[in-house]
């Protein structure tokens, strides 16, 4: 791959992570940045505000140009999205995109990809609420994980090409794993959590509740204001490793009901200590990540370092 | 009651809300501020501080002196405190808590409080992790929720002075209720948003699941890093309350999760959509209650205008 600041670089669909990534990359300098939606509105938002230099209602018309793509669809739409296209990449590309599920489009790419072509499956760990291209300043990329599942195919110089760019995109710990683990992971890390925080909302009509806030409420619940189409695609795609941990986080919950009815103070107190130190342990590998992230004067450094910060 | 510039405050317990309460009540300053726990190192430390200006180990000493008392003690120990100390109250004192069940100390306090003392229970939306005198500068009222559940006997002119200090320790809306009010909506927006946090923790073993954190996790778990004690007594204590919520927070995340089972896309995206929409409202709730804030400059103002921000 040549240097980004060579490189003509296309981002398919601008909704709130298409549009934070041309940011990102925007400041990377490439030569041309360009994108493409369907929704015109959006790419001609992002032109306006001269985050991109040309829009796209259709890929075809772009793609042949570029030769780094970020594919910023949803998750259901990627495997269509490079059925359909597959044709139309430059010969040599570097793809990747940012789907929430990683299993369903790594079986696709393993076998079906055009042999000149290279596609990294990756998920940044980053977002808005609520969504769309609108929304995409406010979503801070900074010292956040950033994951990769790699195919077997990858070329290894691209894998250490797309980590330095996604280390100067302002991202912390990079962490390379398969599909599988991650997908299981991400279904507690994040789909769980977007379950708990709809069914903390469903459970209570009286919006007044908002005046016995005192924080937890509004911590727990903020990301109840999910773009629906999106999260009801993610759910049902990792749907069995979600069911598991929400049949796993039931077996807590009902544990934890169990003590407070049956007034067991003793062995509530000793439950939520033990809560209280797994939290702590997990506070500092969070910590430990946070530390790995210095963007900004330490860019062109990091990119030289590709992998050393991996884990 | 006399101007907060003449009166002799004390603090009974130096624990995170304690000390948050004594730096608040001491920038208004007092003619004198005392404080008292059995823990002689926090009493020390704010001592130490500058925080408070007179430390005690035992209530007995200092209550007497004391035109206005705030009892920031473990709820459990709210009633006991209270027989036992009762008589060593000054005439005419104004006595205030922190606790955050509310049920158990007003039928206490209706009936058996000694005739020449007030008593207004109360909650302060507000609290740090961990817990402690440590913490106390990491608790931030300002623009938080406040509570009172006043008894019957309360002296009007007692309520609006109450409020009066606790806009100018800089909470935001201060929402007057029934004890029983205040228990059953505390046991969602606070008891039951701890034991989800503590179950999503308990449900997963790996803490280097920080790994794959995209600030969703984190946020819903922040609170897991509760002070066990207090929180065994918190739950134990609005028992029945919090019960009920759990099951119907149960229910709300049996019908997700049965959306998801059944692969309803249609209807698992219509739930969350009306999920965001609640949400939406809520947050419009919040955000009214913020406007509602201004500490600092209209302190004053404000003190002379009891009430008008009741709700």
């Amino acid at each position: 791959m040549k240097p980004i600041e060579d490189c003509t670089v296309g981002i398919v669909g601008m909704g709130v992570m298409g549009g934070a990534v041309a940011m990102a990359l925007g400041r990377l300098a490439p030569a041309r940045l360009l994108a493409c939606d369907t929704d015109g509105g959006a790419v001609g938002a992002a032109l306006a505000d001269g985050v991109i230099q040309e829009a796209f209602a259709d890929a075809a018309a772009m793609l042949g140009r570029c030769d780094l793509v970020y594919l910023c669809v949803n998750p259901s739409a990627l495997p269509g999205f490079m059925e359909a296209r597959m044709r139309d990449f430059k010969s040599g590309a570097l793809i990747t995109d940012v789907a929430g599920v990683k299993g369903g489009i790594a079986k696709v790419m393993e076998n079906g990809l055009r042999g000149d072509l290279d596609y990294i499956p990756g998920h940044p760990m980053a977002g808005s609420e609520g969504g769309g291209y609108a929304r995409a300043r406010n979503c801070d990329f900074r010292g956040k994980n950033y994951i990769l599942t790699p195919l077997k195919r990858n070329r290894p110089e691209n894998l250490a090409y797309l980590k330095g760019l996604i280390r100067r995109m302002g991202f912390g710990r990079i962490t390379v794993t398969t599909p599988e683990d991650h997908d299981r992971k991400i279904a507690l890390s994040s789909q769980l959590c977007h379950v708990i925080a709809a069914s903390l909302i469903d459970c209570e009509a009286d919006t007044g509740i908002a005046r016995f806030g005192g924080g937890s409420f509004e911590d727990l619940t903020r990301i109840a204001m999910l773009n629906a189409p999106m999260w009801t695609e993610l759910f049902l795609e990792n749907r069995e490793e979600l069911l598991a941990r929400i049949g796993r986080f039931g077996e807590s919950l009902d544990a934890l009901r169990a003590l407070i009815a049956g007034k067991d103070a003793a062995a509530l107190e000793a439950r939520l200590l033990a809560v209280r130190e797994r939290r702590a342990a997990m506070a500092e590998e969070e910590n430990r990540g946070q530390q790995n992230s210095c963007p900004g004067i330490l860019d062109d450094a990091l990119n030289t370092l590709p992998g050393s910060w991996e884990t």
